[in-house]
């Protein structure tokens, strides 16, 4: 498939995420946002990847009953992954302040799982990206905590708001994973789909 | 000196980049923008990382007569290094084509040289970004070229349209850095100043 004909396609995409509808935008796809209800809980023994690839594969199946001919959902999930452990929402200040000191001076990685599902057919996939943090101090932490209350951010960051700007030493991997979307690796794979 | 005691100073972007602008709003320090005609030519005997150098020192040069106490003037300049050489705007069609074809399915460098100058002192610094492009075929070259018009950009592309959105495949260093203000290492030379 070629991406002058990925245009003849109608997409859903299947996320909340302003910063997911805006990659898929400059992407240059025609799609519209429709979410489901999906129990986002998972077991425990899932470990890096496969928490976001369980995830978009739930968040897709949702779609199961309701997918015309010539329409694919594209579903996403992201995590934060440090230490041998995912970093969820922070539950309130403390907890906040814990998270970015966890990754304060150190590498951590960040996993998207995408699942594209059309009427007859479904792919996941998943990309990673390492970010490195520079040690940050107190003060930095609790000027970032107060001023941009990240609660509703997995692992207590935004990497497009400031503390993205003053932390982030290095990246391996594409800067849109991290924002969300790999948007490159999903383009490659709607060639491909 | 700490984030705050930085808000106490009066910054001066030399830059009329609306991406340069936009990160250092981000950086939440108060500046203006403020340009001055410089001769942005340079020596051919100047490779990879002294040619922003000595562009950034050479706009900030500009600045000797007029700097108060309390501010500090921000210059910098971005290119794109690739096959040992340095990639400028491409002069039409053709030349927009060709560059992107050098950049196609292998790495290239960008590089960003900063040069902070007050009253009494003068630091400059750079920052490495390498940026691996997938092979790009012939029809997305013309999509992209024909669609945004590139002219303006170093090297052809804009890390920040359709272009970079499928055709990056990894990075190492920071977006930043491509988008053309390397915050993070700005940010610490700032403290350190």
């Amino acid at each position: 498939m070629t991406f002058q004909e990925l245009k003849k396609y109608k997409f859903i995409l299947a996320s909340k995420s302003p910063r997911r509808q805006y990659l898929l935008t400059e992407l240059g796809l025609n799609f519209e946002v429709k979410t489901k209800e999906v129990d986002e809980s998972f077991s425990s023994e899932l470990k890096a990847q496969e928490i976001p690839l369980y995830l978009c594969n739930k968040k897709a199946e949702a779609f199961v009953e309701d997918i015309d001919e010539n329409t694919i959902v594209i579903t996403a999930d992201t995590i934060v992954w440090v230490d041998n452990q995912v970093l969820n929402k922070p539950e309130n200040y403390e907890d906040a302040v814990r998270m970015l000191k966890m990754l304060s001076g150190k590498k951590h990685e960040v996993y998207t799982g995408v699942c594209l599902k059309s009427k007859h057919k479904t792919k996941s996939f998943y990309a990673l990206t390492s970010v490195y943090f520079k040690e940050l101090s107190d003060s930095e932490i609790e000027y970032y905590v107060k001023n941009f209350n990240p609660y509703d951010k997995a692992g207590s960051y935004g990497a497009q708001e400031w503390i993205g700007y003053i932390a982030v030493k290095k990246i391996e991997g594409t800067y849109f994973n991290v924002m969300g979307l790999p948007v490159h690796e999903l383009y490659e794979e709607l060639l491909r789909f």
